[in-house]
């Protein structure tokens, strides 16, 4: 790829996430599992006031396809992907706390990833990026703190892909986080999760537009990048809420007297189809199909116990002094009986541990979506802690 | 197409059921949504004898991709998709029963189906096919047990899409049917299931080879056809079971020391992902994806409110004596609440009705995978019939 269409690779992706500061954190970053970065970036948001002793840091890490921009401020007014729980006044109060929510290692919204120029090249790396696990995430976001001078985070909050960061950090920074929420994740990927993900890898790559993710930024495989949002979504939310949100619906869109392959391709015909649709192409127009192979593929990696001589071991390692893990009883993706597994491992060390199984109808999302029931339980935590 | 290719698709998908009789049962058959069939013929496979006085018919209705060798035979010995369930001396006794097992109209196993020569063009239907519906299939299962001589049937039974097929004809042909089995199916789609299949439909048509459905039967759409049942499988079976099933195995196909998405290309890494391969690679090779679009999308669009001014006004034309439904707690595509739905509307009938949910791991599938569970209901229920 020439220079000139690396500014439009810039130009695609820079409006997911206006106002990030983009941090160079190493001149050399090595991974997990072999190969190094040069000039790793990150990037990140920050709210509030760092307070003299620097006792009132909240990390946020995101979740698979989320960018730093958790909430609006004054330099980026457009509403954040969690606006109604970080902010003033609410549950994780901007008012009291300095709010850091880091862009993950390997996302498309301005940390190094495989959109990102390799200087030896001067081509973005593509696949020539290194294989991502989630400690390099977790690593690369301790980087950032250190250059940023934090070395305490008060507390570390990561749902889903988040938590899965949260836990690797606090396993290998363990002197770096004191208290710890976790939402909706895994000490490890299950079958399920893994086959819906490899599912959505599979349909990436099978979009001839993807060239072997030699493909052109100006013509991306958008076809692949839908599909697979829509087969991510199917596990998002839940049966239920489907059921009494749309339930057999028709959409509005819906163009009779069509061929019904026709009407397929064009508008769908049951509310369900356009919503899906409609949510999953503006996901195509915003996110990197290469960025997406890789953070999901080290989501299915991801296992605690490769973190110690056993997950007992690994977990051992942490040294936190309160925890909140919060599940929810409609989430089949990371399904409540992995939350409360992280609960009784984290019992195991010296930390308190409160476990709760949330009743929220939108399955996995409902952190996103049902906020109201997410920040009574966040708040009181963070009220206490 | 020549003729010459048009022998090839007979070659393509003869082998999937070898010993289907198959019987033209109406020279036009009008079709619910608009259009017509000329020549119409349904496939069937028969066990055991009828007796004198036509009292002891079994008819079993397939799901969406089974043919009708639903068990093994002398004249095909193949093993069928429910061997454990019928045949001598098993629940669905083939020594006491006149088993008829039809394949559905719109699959390609032998029925008319968009495979099927269009006698007017000489040409295979493809989506010149009239839009299909459960109730077509329903009829022209009518019209086949008409053309055999069978005019009462002792217990019809229907899982999955044979359920929405054994709803549909007992209301539609309600001198015919004595008692019902019904497993696994619903009165109507809901939007979850309708987004799974939805996708599926969506992977087909995007993949390049579909070509508007005018592939080349030598080459035909093997990709979007494979991903499209990988897609179905995530919601046929249960999270739990996998978990128990494979864990985080590796698979014994990965081969180490490859790229990363050069491994997912070849083999895959997880034993998971080789099982979905395994499995979805049997079917592309034997289902056609213009006839798996007609009848995903017939399953879609059923809904037995409309067999009626509403749902109760439809299930009251059903004049059944005595009905068993089955459920399983860990189905996710046709949950229990779906089952217990259509007893209650039954149940509003003179029918006797049963209804169980069952306790089984293998969510949508446990009628295929756990026989043991399915058999002691399935015949108890037939001896006290």
């Amino acid at each position: 790829m020439k220079n000139s269409s690396d500014s439009k690779v810039v130009e695609m992706f820079k409006h997911a996430n206006m106002s990030a500061k983009i941090m160079s954190v190493a001149d050399a970053f090595d991974m997990k599992r072999g190969g190094q970065l040069s000039n790793l970036h990150i990037a990140y948001e920050t709210w509030g006031s760092l307070n003299s002793d620097k006792s009132n840091v909240i990390v946020i890490f995101t979740g698979l396809s989320a960018s730093s921009h958790v909430t609006s401020s004054l330099s980026d007014q457009a509403p954040g992907w969690w606006e109604a729980m970080v902010g003033e006044g609410k549950a994780i109060d901007t008012n009291k706390y300095y709010v850091i929510c880091i862009n993950t290692l390997g996302s498309c919204f301005g940390s190094t990833s495989p959109v990102s120029l390799n200087k030896q090249t001067n081509q973005p790396y593509r696949l020539t990026f290194p294989e991502l696990t989630v400690e390099d995430m977790a690593n690369a976001s301790h980087l950032l703190l250190e250059k940023i001078g934090i070395k305490k985070i008060h507390i570390l909050i990561g749902p889903s892909l988040g938590g899965m960061k949260a836990l690797a950090f606090s396993i290998l920074h363990n002197t770096t986080v004191d208290n710890m929420i976790l939402i909706s994740t895994a000490t490890q990927a299950l079958p399920y999760a893994i086959a819906l993900r490899s599912l959505q890898r599979e349909v990436i790559r099978k979009d001839p537009l993807w060239n072997n993710g030699f493909y052109s930024y100006e013509k991306p495989p958008l076809n692949g990048v839908r599909i697979a949002r829509k087969i991510g979504m199917t596990s998002y939310r839940s049966a239920n809420e489907w059921a009494q949100r749309f339930g057999r619906k028709k959409s509005v869109e819906n163009k009779l007297n069509q061929n019904t392959f026709g009407i397929e391709n064009t508008s769908f015909e049951f509310e369900i189809e356009s919503y899906l649709e409609h949510q999953a192409v503006k996901f195509q127009n915003i996110f990197d199909a290469n960025c997406y192979l890789y953070l999901s593929r080290a989501m299915d990696w991801f296992d605690v116990a490769s973190l110690g001589k056993s997950s007992l071991d690994a977990f051992s390692k942490i040294n936190i002094n309160k925890a909140l893990v919060l599940g929810v009883d409609t989430d089949t993706l990371f399904p409540p009986q992995q939350q409360k597994e992280i609960a009784e491992n984290l019992s195991l060390s010296n930390a308190k541990v409160e476990y709760k199984e949330l009743t929220c109808i939108q399955g996995h999302d409902s952190f996103l979506a049902d906020t109201g029931t997410f920040s009574k339980e966040i708040s009181l935590f963070i009220k206490n802690v």
